[in-house]
């Protein structure tokens, strides 16, 4: 084995130990230096620790910038890696370290850092979670429509009861315009509630009832599609049994014939 | 084919090409005209935009007149039509721009313009949506009575803890009368707590948190309704088959085998 | 049948047209004068209308008397009635009204009279709803012990994580003390969040967000136990057989043979 | 059987009547002293009652320390007890108050003391609770990966969302640094809602709209994670029998002839 494909086991691959090791220490850094972006966020930390953080920073850029290196040597052909999603991701997640030392102050590109954020999603990509997050994903897909059903049902509601809310509460109690008072019954609808704006009129405070109320009950929909989703996936990843004349997998657990050719499990 | 037949094809039907680009102009039509109603109500945006959004306006208007009168014509029985709900509410969409021209400057008639808002319904109701959406409202309607009978215990503790916070709290702590106080329990038991009204004693917070936690609990219950009816739905769609030799009725979808004694289905 | 048992007959039970007229002209007695107390409490209202609520008032406490009256007259043994739960709700929505008489002004007693609410559920426990009321509250029942379990582990989260904030925050950022800090936590593990109490502090606002997700995610259980109780109620009672030889009607729907006797269903 | 195997089965266990009670004692008491605790916090019954609840307070530290002293007579071998989680518990529960005695004026010291609050699951260990709590716990472990799955996406989502509202809202509207940006997008996401940041601009309320029906939306997935979970965990405690004739596997558990071919279990 060339070092090449030794190097590309180690950071595209996470069966060996060092492949494992490689995975959990990038994690880390990338969790590291988006906390080091938040920290600097916050203007007191900021002020005190200011230069900590820059240098802090710098270090990560660094190490990032000899993995991402690494990375296009180690695979077969390196246009491919660094035009597809994830070279993309990881490309701009250094970049703005590197622009700001042209555009000073920005604040934009200190903050865009932390879409290494989502690098992570490329160690999720090989972990033993793997299987989890596939089921749950293949069961939001499979109730792909029902959801968009009651998504364009909960925004009708939402447009309409908006709509009737700016007309019994008007500008005076805080329903300004049309689009504000779509936002207040979002706010409502989904039971979050800040009450920056609150109905005032004993009307509007009748119709928000009735959304209040509403909303309470119709999150019952997509807990009611997703979980049936999720329990007819139970059912069929619990059968292990494969066909022995025409493989098919996907049988119930009960199953005792294969539904598909007759032949006994 | 005559003219009519085509027209009324392209118009009312969506399985054919033109049909089906149709249903989506008048789809996209409809949600531009509802978002120009709305940014018309954002004060700046109408002291600045509000020629060009007047002009958008009366474009959608002449639009949806042509397209209304192309339905009477298309329709063979031009009174059915007119007189059915999906025609008086193509007819209401249509009025309120007309009308303001006589009543100037009331802003009543420009918000009901989001009335076409519903005439999204048409078109949904030609999708590949609709098989979904019916799985759906079969399911609710299916839970129809449970839910009823949720709504009334809701209300009536609802309605007790309002009075109860009522004599507790009074008027002094923000509780000035029953439905105010009542209003108050919606937005707890709900969780949505908007906090413009909230409890200042010992003994009113303890109630209060009675409630809230009431409220956190029987959320469950339309939760568990809807859930159980949608399973019951899906398991129903799947079966329609009944073996001949074991009389299982069980089966899935897609089983041409009897999945317990393996005779043909 | 003498005019007793037709008395009877029409006030207590719900199967001959009278007895159904007469329940639901109970039902909306019951409404609106509850309507009225609720009215009656309002300032503005009470200052116009006072006259008319309070005459609105006498006229249903004089037919809740007679109808009381009649109920008494009607049973065999009229002690029974009077001492029974139903009997005893029944004097004490009538009380109010009379004792307000002699102990003026006395606002408790007006707003007692919302007791009468709760008369209603006589009327549902003859009704249509009688089932559905039945499949939900079996399940409820069913789950009893689970929930309490759950109730118990959600009071322990409350009772620690608001020790921990009054730790943490303190009176001056206005957790006053551990009851109170209690009752934020209640607040907010259960997602009603008032915003009246918020944590001010860094340390503070982790550990307020831990709160948060914890009882985002708690609220699957109550719902997975309540819905995994009616599912199964919802399969037993799908079930219509009964076994000739043992008559048990408990059955599974895809059962073929009773699970106790081994009979053919 | 000797005193200290008396004590012993008094102390460790509830099957005999004197263990009951011990425990229920046992329950009461630490219960009244957590209360005591809470009142002591609250300022105005400090200042009145603060004698009484600082007799009371001794009063049960005397008690629960009988207690532990009883608990090491009556095991075997006292060190491991006291080594034991919980005989950590039992001794950290009394430590404060003792403490308090040397370095006084700690609020601290007393507020540690509702760690006695932790001493109630030793009681519930040993209830009839104990089934159910187990059932619990064990459908929550068995979705704790598809949990830590959900979290890992939640959290994500959270922090990218925080980190957008920062760029769009700015410091100008409250969202001061990241980090309270994210705190904020918690409070959105859990539909908690305090109100003390809300957006304020037109984008942000856009960005914080899709937010609110996100949180509104994958709440399902929790919930039907474990509501699936129950549900298996049900069946299966039903089914522990397999039909000799037919292999079927799906009975109830008072099942006694298979349902599908009449055979004795």
């Amino acid at each position: 084995m060339s070092w090449r494909d030794k190097l590309y086991e180690i950071i595209f691959e996470a069966d060996t130990p060092e492949g494992k090791a490689f995975d959990i220490t990038l994690l880390w850094a990338i969790v590291f230096s988006v906390l080091a972006v938040m920290l600097e966020s916050v203007p007191h930390i900021q002020a005190r620790y200011g230069n900590i953080l820059k240098a802090i920073e710098w270090g990560f850029t660094v190490i990032f910038t000899v993995e991402y290196l690494a990375r296009i040597i180690a695979v077969r052909y390196p246009g491919r890696y660094i035009f597809s999603f994830l070279g993309m991701i990881d490309l701009i997640a250094l970049l703005p370290s590197y622009l700001s030392l042209f555009f000073l102050g920005s604040q934009y590109f200190l903050v865009i850092r932390t879409v290494r954020l989502l690098r992570i999603f490329r160690i999720f990509k090989l972990s033993r979670f793997l299987g989890e997050a596939d089921t749950l994903s293949r069961a939001l897909q499979a109730s792909r429509h029902k959801i968009i059903v009651f998504l364009g049902v909960v925004l009708s509601i939402v447009m309409i009861s908006g709509t009737l809310m700016y007309l019994v509460e008007g500008p005076e109690n805080g329903f300004t315009s049309i689009p504000i008072s779509i936002y207040w019954a979002i706010v409502t609808l989904t039971t979050v509630g800040y009450g920056d704006i609150s109905p005032q009129t004993a009307l509007g405070q009748t119709l928000a009832s009735f959304i209040m109320i509403m909303g309470y009950g119709i999150i019952a929909v997509p807990t009611g599609i997703v979980t049936s989703e999720l329990s007819r996936a139970n059912a069929r990843k619990a059968s292990t049994q494969t066909c022995p004349t025409c493989l098919l997998q996907d049988h119930e657990t009960d199953a005792i014939y294969c539904k598909h050719c007759g032949t006994m499990l």
